[in-house]
């Protein structure tokens, strides 16, 4: 078998083989690596480069959809915490705590000041409701006020005892959406709007298929009437959520006033939502589009979309493929893709050619051109394909005239985004299993459980069945079974018919169709 | 008089007149507000979309010079902090600090769970040298990966006893760039080539004239080897300090064992800067070029550079007001300034036409377009230049054809950015007295100190005086002096030729001039 640009291979083996994959794209494409302190990254250029350009569109999306963007306080005073804690049941207590605003110098140990202690603790940010909805509190007095409908770039704190770079870490970045209307059906709308914009982002600019749908109770945010998601599949046949869309009723006007005077003069509870999507999505990326040479960006988040390495031997001729290079360069940066600039790098670092090529195949930059002296002096562009990299074990270089590369470049790019979504659709539509019918089919497909999360054996995919829909004690308790299986309820596809038969779960009659995964 | 936009003049009486002028400003184009959390503030949709398209310009000339854009943790361990202390004197110790990772509810009290208390305390970062340079001491190896050019946007948390929006606030957001070079000329030429950056941005995007030079030793970043600055003066007369660029020398390298393998093959300490900008900045936008109307946005960095308002009452013929408005709308939106598409809102909020004037009056939006029957049936544009509203005490409104109109807005918009220039830069070459000869005069001038650093009387410039650049205990001495008249020294201007003379506060003979303020 022939070199491949990284040093682990995705499947050969089992899940945790793929773990360990996906570690080495991160590292190898240079995207992220831990940091001292304890589930927190550092995001390198290449892996922010991806995260700014997803921002980029995704903003634009939600300002045209009526959205503001604010800024809030990164702290949250601890009442603001338990006065939701006794409006909302099972939110999370796992939260970095500020308790001293000074250092002090003791006995030459530098320590919390003993003197400057708060006397209210702070909680670092893990979402924001609590100090938008008491801003909403202020800002809303009539029903000319709504929808209000607020956007933030922020970093949130979440204490991660299992941390994964971009899946699981204790500080991310993410946008978190807070709207509130004057009726249930305007905040629905709003809810349902933004989990469509999430389908269409993944989908759309990230080429990454997904099923969109209603979490089951016990997967709801705590305190949402109802919680839908975007699930995406990734390689090893795990389920990413990749954002969620909460409907949260009055359960947040309530604890924190938000009220407005309607047609007839009376103060009532507005309707809110929230709704967010991170830097976890870097992660579904990496496990959607990768394969055993590195990572494969879809152009429209590709920091730079075509990388031109000159091919350089520290000869006379060097200078003219230089100009060559610099040329081609200008003339493609004047062009437009996915109507934007497109984004192209001349790699001029002092490094060999062939390093340079395989560090861009492993960061998956899209278009990788070669200039050599013959292209230079004959007028050609040879180039390699992100997204058809080999034909069997030899990698593919395709030789243009200049001009017909340079003209062909914003087709080439489009290509290879809808490849890429073309790609994971099939993966996606080809595993899931609509032929289990009981509880101990479930069992036996899945398999048991086992200790490490990540060795869990072959490729599995997802189970779509019908379920009854139990709520309560009684889902609690189908949950407990799931779990010992490692397995989730994932959503109610949103995409489904009338359901007849029975429940997986319990032989009673069906109510609709649920989605059933091992999980990141 | 005439009525005015806004609630409070802004130079009738004193200083504390403008101290009540700036948070009206503030407050009443709807900029930002005070939060729940002590010294924090809620940045609202008009001030932060002034941030962002600062950050826009901003970020692209931080891409253009080469640097990278990263993301590092929140959190600092506490010993990084005191390592660093060990190398640094003089370092604030005023620090958000994290103790716990954990609520629990204890006899029905949340609080932090006295059995999740960190091992070692966690840092909110006030700025990032310390954890990037971590970082840094693990990237650099040989010359090769030198310089090293990271940028970050980041929030910062720094503790605020006395807190104003946007000027100084517990938590605040900025970029801060932080790079390695191989020698010490390589570190300069970066510091020097930032301050020109912050300076081209500070003039060329806000409108906005300032001085760039050396800070005194005693006003230096602590650890730094030198420390430049832009200072610009504000309409009290006040200097703001509006970006910092520091040469760290080898400082930080050894605190942190950042070093390099250089070509005879010998591990040597790197040469590392670093310079930040923060939202401070727009605190200045607002103290340079509101008036008593409110605030006056340069138009490259007016989130909406046109406002078009409706004059609707209610009648059939505000269908054809509305449809003329929505033509004139995507007319303007398909033309660009600046290089960039016109950023044009049609406000079809239900509020009335003349509230609408005065709110957009009171943001400074660039061009206020009022449309009404006659402008729809006639074809023409009636409307308000923000830079120059008034004729007396009446507000000037133009008239022009449609299309006239249209073709002219670029043309109009880059004369408004450049007379908020030209009139600040005006009022800068005008307060900066270069006849004050020794201390007494100084005295005289600035007048004591007051208790209320906003109650000190009349409006005062700036003082150039030559000086004979103390240091040490000499240098405290003076600042101690200084501080009683309120006044600060802010830099040594770059632009200036050989000094004759003496100096201001000794006697001895000058080396260099130095700009003498108060300041914020």
């Amino acid at each position: 078998m022939s070199q491949r640009a990284l040093s682990v291979s995705r499947m050969t083996g089992n899940r945790s083989t793929f773990a360990d994959w996906y570690q080495a794209v991160v590292r190898e494409a240079d995207m992220a690596e831990p940091s001292p302190v304890r589930g927190a990254m550092v995001i390198k250029p290449w892996g922010y480069g991806v995260w700014e350009e997803m921002q980029r569109d995704l903003d634009r999306r939600i300002k045209e959809t009526g959205h503001d963007n604010c800024y809030f306080p990164l702290f949250i005073p601890l009442s603001f915490i338990a006065k939701e804690a006794e409006h909302v049941e099972g939110f999370a207590k796992e939260m970095a705590v500020v308790t001293h605003h000074r250092l002090k110098n003791v006995g030459g140990k530098l320590q919390p000041d003993p003197d400057a202690e708060l006397e209210e603790p702070y909680i670092v940010r893990p979402t924001s409701e609590t100090i938008i909805g008491d801003a909403f509190s202020r800002w809303i007095k009539s029903h000319r006020d709504l929808p209000m409908l607020i956007n933030q770039w922020a970093n949130v704190v979440r204490w991660e005892m299992r941390p994964r770079l971009f899946l699981r870490t204790t500080e991310f970045l993410w946008q978190e959406g807070h709207t509130a209307h004057a009726t249930s059906a305007d905040a629905m709308v709003e809810t349902m709007k933004i989990l469509e914009l999430y389908r269409s982002f993944a989908e759309d600019t990230l080429a990454m298929p997904v099923i969109a749908g209603e979490k089951p109770e016990n997967e709801r945010f705590p305190g949402a009437v109802s919680t839908f998601s975007i699930e995406a599949m990734m390689q090893d046949g795990k389920a990413l959520q990749a954002g969620t869309s909460h409907f949260l009723g009055q359960h947040f006007s309530r604890a924190q006033n938000i009220r407005f005077q309607n047609d007839a003069g009376e103060l009532v509870y507005c309707y809110t939502t929230s709704w967010g999507l991170s830097t976890r999505m870097v992660g579904g990326i990496i496990m959607t589009h990768g394969d055993d040479d590195g990572l494969r960006l879809p152009p429209m988040v590709a920091p730079r979309q075509v990388v031109i390495v000159p091919m350089l031997r520290d000869k006379p001729e060097d200078a003219q493929v230089l100009e060559y290079c610099e040329s081609l360069r200008a003339a493609l940066a004047a062009g437009r893709a996915f109507d934007e600039r497109i984004r192209v790098l001349l790699d001029t670092k002092a490094t060999k050619s062939a390093d340079k090529r395989w560090n861009w195949v492993r960061r998956g930059a899209p278009l990788i051109v070669e200039i050599g002296p013959r292209d230079a002096s004959n007028g050609q562009v040879t180039f390699m394909r992100r997204d058809d990299l080999r034909a069997g074990d030899k990698v593919k270089s395709v030789a243009l005239p200049r001009d017909a590369f340079v003209a062909q470049v914003p087709k080439l790019l489009s290509e290879m985004q809808n490849n890429l979504f073309v790609e994971a659709k099939k993966r996606l539509d080809a595993n899931i299993r609509t032929d289990v019918k009981t509880f101990e089919q479930l069992a036996e497909y899945f398999g048991a459980g086992s200790d490490d999360e990540d060795a869990s054996g072959d490729f599995k995919g997802w189970v779509r069945a019908p379920w009854c829909k139990p709520g309560g004690a009684e889902l609690d308790a189908l949950d407990t079974k799931l779990k010992q299986l490692k397995l989730t309820l994932r959503n109610a596809p949103l995409d489904q018919g009338p359901v007849s038969g029975t429940c997986l779960f319990t032989g009673k009659p069906a109510v609709e169709e649920i989605l059933i995964a091992r999980a990141y």
